[in-house]
């Protein structure tokens, strides 16, 4: 069995062995390679081999898929970079920064067409993994235009923030386990655990990120506290603050996102901690990871298998960074 | 047989009555609707049906590809508009100039994959439609580059130019021909020369359009003459006269290329004129419609099957409007 280090190193191999794009027109393709050179994790093609490895031998197809799911992640940052004015994209300039509007749209449309290509290679399950991906393709656009719904609106519940995470990350890190796990060979029923323990994975990972954004070891991130603050993002701990809050905290709260300067970090952290927020992000993040855990516990294989799954479902939940 | 006005009416019908944008979010596909429901010619997809009927009943797998189509085409528009900043699109504002920029990226995406959810219900031949979809949808954003390229270029050649507009333009026509056959049950041969019949007509009719934006009668085409010229857009006429011009005409036609007034279209029609630009484009536009016709003689099934596409060629490469 291959441990998520091993199948990251054979993806990235495969990845730069294949030439996913020709060479002309060079003006689309040369901002597709700088993208996909910048060294991702690979979080997503890695689940995908992972799935298939949790019920069979990795086959061919599956590579295949794993690169579609990749360029397909690839295509939504290209594009949501865009909307969301970002300059900074793994350290590096966004491909529209470095190369202006029109060829990050235009990148974006071709690396989602290649994406199909990638998953089109499928001889097997096609139509099953074909409806699979358009759905949560879908689901991906819908969570992107939720979050930029959100942006302007104050009444976010938690119910549809969750919502939110779980369609604009979370789809297509159980879409690729499941993928996986059906060119694997997997019952049904056992695909459909694989899936929600994916989705489960990604909402505790992204409430996390929400938790260490705000209180995480800024050396062990590598950034300064309270980005999210700065730029008033709607995350669980605001939306769970102004919930908790009495009427003091509330205009507190309110007044703060109001303002621009020094102060506004340390004092949005200390009405977190007051109103009891950061406890409350603390346990959703265990509790959607306990889900997690146990929709692997659930599967139906010898558990010896689920071990690479496990270790890395560990690795992306672990408390500190 | 359904002529190409009745295929068009029961396109629009089924259109209409299967919801093919689901209801939330709004802000991202009010924007999809907008755009489907400005009244098109419904050409591609016409073609599909079309392209089915020539060898066999039309089958249910035919107007999904077709919707399919349909739906591509109009992704494409939506980006295209962004990128050629351009206000109106069939009389009306543009998605982008109506919704903004960010609206007009994601409801875009999501109508590229709708067109994927449509084309993966055909129960027949999935793989082969796919990879036949994956590789215009490709060629069409290509030729999008490459006619962005060509505005900062000064040695555009006429090969260089057709093989653009082939690629923007006519592969997607003949892609929906090709597909219709293939659930038709066209043997291969024929559904190539399906194909080519299509791409020909699209090449002449976008000749044709070169030609009738500066040469046409502006009454009936509802518009002034030489947009194209105002624009600077390199066209057939253009490259062509490039192409002739002895010094002289070559020094007027690039001095006209940097002018802006009243006396510049006037002036350049009579270059077309005098380099004999004119009379070549003419002969470009009829020696690809000999072709495409002859692509259509050489299809073997019964002559009276042909007609309606016969006819829709004949109507779409008529040669005053």
């Amino acid at each position: 069995m291959y441990d998520f280090k091993e199948v990251v190193k054979q993806f990235e191999q495969r990845l730069q062995q294949q030439s996913t794009f020709p060479q002309s027109p060079d003006n689309l393709y040369e901002p597709c390679r700088y993208l996909l050179a910048l060294g991702a994790k690979r979080v997503r093609p890695a689940l995908c081999v992972m799935g298939n490895e949790l019920f069979g031998e990795i086959g061919e197809d599956t590579w295949h898929v794993a690169t579609g799911i990749e360029l397909f992640h690839n295509f939504t940052l290209i594009h949501d970079d865009i909307m969301d004015k970002a300059p900074l994209r793994r350290g590096n300039a966004t491909v529209h920064a470095k190369y202006g509007l029109t060829a990050g749209i235009l990148c974006g449309d071709v690396m989602c067409i290649q994406a199909y290509v990638q998953i089109a290679k499928a001889k097997k399950s096609l139509p099953e993994l074909l409806q699979l991906f358009n759905t949560t393709a879908i689901e991906v656009c819908e969570g992107q235009q939720l979050d930029m719904d959100f942006e302007s609106r104050s009444d976010v519940s938690i119910d549809e923030y969750i919502n939110m995470i779980a369609l604009k990350t979370s789809v297509l890190l159980a879409c690729g386990l499941k993928m996986g796990a059906i060119l694997g060979g997997a019952s049904g029923a056992n695909a459909d655990k694989l899936y929600e323990f994916g989705k489960n994975v990604g909402i505790a990972f992204q409430l996390q990120d929400d938790y260490l954004d705000a209180f995480g070891d800024s050396e062990k991130l590598g950034k300064q506290n309270g980005g999210d603050i700065k730029a008033n993002k709607k995350t669980y701990l605001l939306i769970k603050a102004l919930q908790h809050a009495n009427q003091l905290q509330h205009t507190a709260i309110n007044a703060l996102i109001d303002r621009d300067d020094e102060a506004k970090i340390p004092a949005m952290l200390s009405l977190y901690s007051n109103t009891g927020a950061d406890e409350a992000c603390r346990e959703a993040v265990n509790y959607y990871s306990d889900l997690a855990f146990a929709n692997l516990a659930e599967i139906d294989v010898p558990e010896e298998r689920k071990k690479p799954l496990f270790e890395l479902a560990s690795y992306l939940l672990q408390r500190d960074k």
